[in-house]
């Protein structure tokens, strides 16, 4: 699961902050710079959205004062390598989400990722583990939408979560289309080692994958059932939608198992096929050219009194008699279906 | 899962919209045009029916209009590879069926697609993907029953489902026949290429029929037990009926698997077993022919004194020592089973 | 699941019905006509008990006339391949049971059948799919206990699952018995084609048998708890007793399958060690062929000065030589275990 | 599962009556003959505890007289190959339990058997089938704690389940041990027919085993959880350290099998790794003994003009260089690791 | 298994006790023979610590007398190879925990090891059996916290639950990266023994992790919720997030199982494609060989009139013909891929 790893490189500037904003009525109205948003926060008509991504100790003991959060999921966040889950506290919630999109550069490389987010009355904080690129466009999505931004809270957690299980669906994709590839080569004969290879790291991608989206299923679930003021109970339907589309990638990549299982199986059958097949045309071959040895080493041996030998003949006869066996031979062998 | 894909060729006429009739006590009254849907509608009396194909986004914009369908459900039913599911909104339901066919042409191809439904009191709004022949017919089927008709949503819900499911069983049927076929090649001892593919291609069409059945009954069995005014209490024998049908299905579905799979381990078992006994001949008929070549080398050494070279009959004497050991080891490898 | 199919031939006389009479206290008092059937019923101190065998549509539309049966249940009964299930309507019920014989003429080949059973008060009817005689003798041991017989339609529904369940306990001792046989093969060393064929009927058989058993575990289950004046209370134990046995062959046919699975992997591990142990005693002997071979080619050379070619013990010298070569390389591969 | 056959040698005297004993006060008082136990049990001060074994009907009759049983129990306990159950009737309850005990004489052979029990007020019978030393040993036990014993037909009960399930753990512990020799045996690069032939043995005990404890777990589970006066209130954590010992046995039989399992896939990994090597190792010696030969037969050629046959030098020059090709091949193919 | 069993060197002094003392306030405040144990748990306000490693049955009865322990936990205390489990008296708790860490030493060793504990108002008794160091230091870091350490028993256990569960992570770790190494190996293309040797040890280890982490679930689980003066209600998050950890756990090996698993399934297509591979290797160069000598063979036969001997340059023509053709093979055969 060297692929579940995250991408150490291009870490952000900034102390780990990436955008830490004050909004009012779904507009933004403030950059809060660290120190202040405890005290930004008391505004009762203004919502905080602070990103971070891989943060310091001290910047998290900095949000933790602010905003009073639970050492436990303090902790977690420092961590990467959470498993997808759902904390329910007294007035707030810590959520764990696992990402996965494909790597820029073409090959279908999965770059996987965490985000932490903590969740209460008038703010909202995500801490991104890994893959730095997995939010990039949300902010300025749900800016664009102030009437639904005013909302608070609640939906900008809607946002991110469909933003981030929306990303997915290209994975999949990518999935599918090279087992696809491999299913062509594989049933065009050619054995290669990289096809082996190949359906290999499919499916130890689709492991990976797989381990991310389980626990969503009952984080996604519970989120759309769940009776809290943080979530207004109209925007259930979309965290229902939400848990839809988690629903479907979980049956997705259950069938993609399944497809490159049987495709792993067919391939082993193929290549046991094959080599009978070799079996069958090598022995052919050493039968073919074993008789006209044979017959050479007949007439090879020293013996006094062999009536052929003495022939004008004999000669293009023998020749003409080891042609005849090996063309009856390799008809015969044709025949039988062994070349 | 390429054969889960929709047939985008043959697209149908009329902006998307293949049958739209207002109906009266059973009886088509009307055929009512898009934008006069919200005016029909409104008789309470008239129930309205409308058929669409892969439709534009404004063909379901004026739907949505027309009868206050939900965003979410509008937004699914624009794109397919949906998963079966049953939405249940206040006073109307949104329902995904996917639909499985053989398609013409004589293989055992099978065709795609799915039905989404938009149910509420006194319309059904059906938006077919992919296979567009997935329900010929059944418009003209219903209204040949005016008097089931006139019960409205519900029971053309139930015939809509009814006539899907329908289909499934011949195209398991083909499946188990291909199935047999499979089983007398794989005894009759052909291990031809074409055996593993074929085998290959039924178990990844019984992956995507099972795709597509799992989820189904999980929405037979809901509308079997479900408690809405838009399905009356006396039609739930009728949808118990669609349940149980959809169980066999996928009961069905789950036989036809194990039995491919327990047929591509005969499969495989034999194949080991044929390279055995192929090598078991090759290693014979080796024998059998490498002993005349080795006497035959003997006699073609160069010693100044070999006694047997002088013989008279030395060379019809060796000859026929060969033709002996050769018959000898014949007769023993025959009787070991080698040959 | 061809073995799943029912035999169509041997059609039972008089249009589908085997028998038809009304029972008073238990005793039989009457030979009831089809069309009569309605009028007996109206005796309320009568029993009606009728057998059909692959009825025609209008036998059937007798029969519902007469009892007032559900048109859904009615449409079952005239289809075969049903799943075994219970369906429970106001004030009567409709029973699919599956069955399963040896057939008679001493193969262990088994013959499928279906059940289909309507039940209400004071009346018994079922309906025989496939296998004729998979309740010979049933009504003749009810008669011979009318005290039993007294109670009605509950205890001759109790009677007819008794006798059908346990009918499967040949089925699956046959089984047993085939999988020692091929136990005791697989070990023997010959991995002739004909047991992975046998090996592959018995899982076969065993998969159609599960097929046919485990809906039948919730049917057993549900009628040794309902609460319903058709089934008295105090026969409860008696369908709880059924529900045994019942769960007992489910498990037995567990145990085979599971069995046979690795029955099969022990004989494809074995038939893997056998090509590896033939493929070393092929090398072995090509090894010992190919030395004297080789030794008789030297001396076959054509040069001018061979010393070896002009002494007088050469020829002996040489074949001696041979023979001491292969011994020894003989009597080393037997050492290494490769002969 | 012929190993789950129960052996029919060694009967016992006495009409299938092993022990028949009254107790008072937990000091056996008398022994009561077949006839009389009806008469000694109305005393309300004894407790009857009666050991049969493989009875015949008429002593089962007897029994079932005397305390009243019901038909149903009385037929299973007739018939061994029961599964594991407990009846519970208005008064009484019907145990049914598998007991397994290593075979005396040294080989790893597991010895099955059943053991039914009839429990009520102030008796308990027990009814053993197959395996007669099943209990040895353990009325003498219960006898040696009387103030245990006062207690009555509850603590015999956990007696003997303590007793059954407690013989479990050497069967188990010996099944291990196997495995661990046969790890070895697998990794000394062995691959003896033997081999597979013990782990298949190894695997169908660990079937017959689960079948016996699966059920097992419901029945110890539903005794520790049970609300009846024949289990007194203060012996249910006893009977939970029963069920915690079948939880355990069960567990310790899953991780038998898991590590069966994998053992059996390095074995054929390692096979397959070990055919391959021979297949190098075959052809490597192939083509170092086929260069000689070809030159051998070069030289073999009976053209007129060949110069080096002419050179006083030729022979030991062309025996030489084939010294030389052979070497260099050896060497060359000991590096490429196929030697 | 063997690796799960316990090491029996290094037995500890003192009888089985490494550690007996009262706290007060949080602050150790006398160690305590363990004669004296009654006496010092009646003071109030004194919190005894005990822990013992593989005591005798004299210490632990002294134990029981102390604190008026169960017998069956006394028992199983005795004992190793308990399963993990959870059991509640009434104002007691026996609780049984699998350890498993690295063995020190550097090679992928794991040391299993089993703590069992007692708790009750004011004591907390560990027993650890086999691995001794699994707990070094958890003493002194809760002497390092006071403050915590005064909350009591039901702190006691959660760090020493969070100490244990805490090093199961390097235990997978180190596995993973094994299978990281087995991976790299496993597509270098050399299929060498050790690889499946090693492959089968990490599946050996994980099953045995395996088995000591699932009960742990439901232990961790319980002790979440569960309703006891002993637990505090403000310490419940703290056993959430050992519940948590151990939910991780088991993700992790469930993963690393699968894991291990594709790469078993690629190592075997691989080692097949390879012998495939090697198969048309050897093929390739037995026909190259196989052609020259069957021409020399021709040349050598002593026919009186054969032309070709006769010519000037016979020899080297037919020298000259033998290589073309070889090289007219090897590189037909590099074409085709063979070679």
């Amino acid at each position: 699961m060297a692929s579940g790893g995250l991408d150490p490189s291009a870490k952000p500037p900034r102390s780990g902050v990436i955008n830490s904003a004050a909004y009012c009525n779904g507009v933004r109205v403030a950059d809060v710079p660290l120190p202040d948003l405890g005290d930004a926060w008391r505004y009762s008509d203004r919502f905080i959205w602070v990103g971070l991504y891989e943060p310091s100790e001290q910047v998290l003991s900095h949000i933790q004062e602010a905003f009073g959060l639970h050492d436990l999921a303090i902790e977690d966040a420092h961590q990467a390598h959470q498993r997808p889950k759902l904390e329910i506290y007294d007035d707030s919630m810590f959520v764990v989400l696992r990402t996965a999109r494909l790597a820029d550069g073409g090959e279908h490389r999965i770059e996987f990722g965490e985000t932490h987010v903590f969740l209460g009355p008038r703010y909202f904080i995500s801490v991104r583990h890994g893959s730095l690129k997995s939010h990039v466009g949300l902010r300025a999505r749900c800016e664009a939408a102030p009437s639904h931004l005013a909302e608070g809270e609640g939906f900008v957690l809607h946002s991110l979560m469909d933003f981030i299980v929306d990303q997915y669906f290209p994975v999949l994709d990518a999935l599918h289309a090279e087992l696809d590839e491999l299913e062509t080569e594989i049933f065009s004969g050619k054995f290669v080692r990289t096809v082996t290879a190949r359906l290999y790291h499919v499916r130890r991608d689709l492991l990976a994958l797989k381990q991310a989206v389980t626990p969503l299923l009952e984080v996604s679930s519970r989120l759309s059932r769940i009776n809290t003021p943080l979530i207004p109970q109209d925007t259930r339907p979309y965290f229902q939608d939400v848990h839809d589309h988690v629903v479907r990638i979980a049956d997705l990549i259950e069938g993609l198992q399944q497809l490159s299982h049987i495709a792993l199986e067919a391939n082993l059958a193929l290549i046991t096929v094959s080599q009978n097949d070799d079996t069958k045309r090598l022995a052919a071959w050493a039968a073919i050219l074993a008789v006209p040895t044979m017959i050479a080493g007949l007439y090879g041996m020293n013996f006094k009194f062999m009536p052929e030998t003495e022939w004008a003949y004999g000669y293009p006869l023998a020749v003409g008699f080891m042609l005849v066996t090996c063309g009856g031979l390799y008809r015969w062998f044709r025949k039988v279906g062994w070349l």
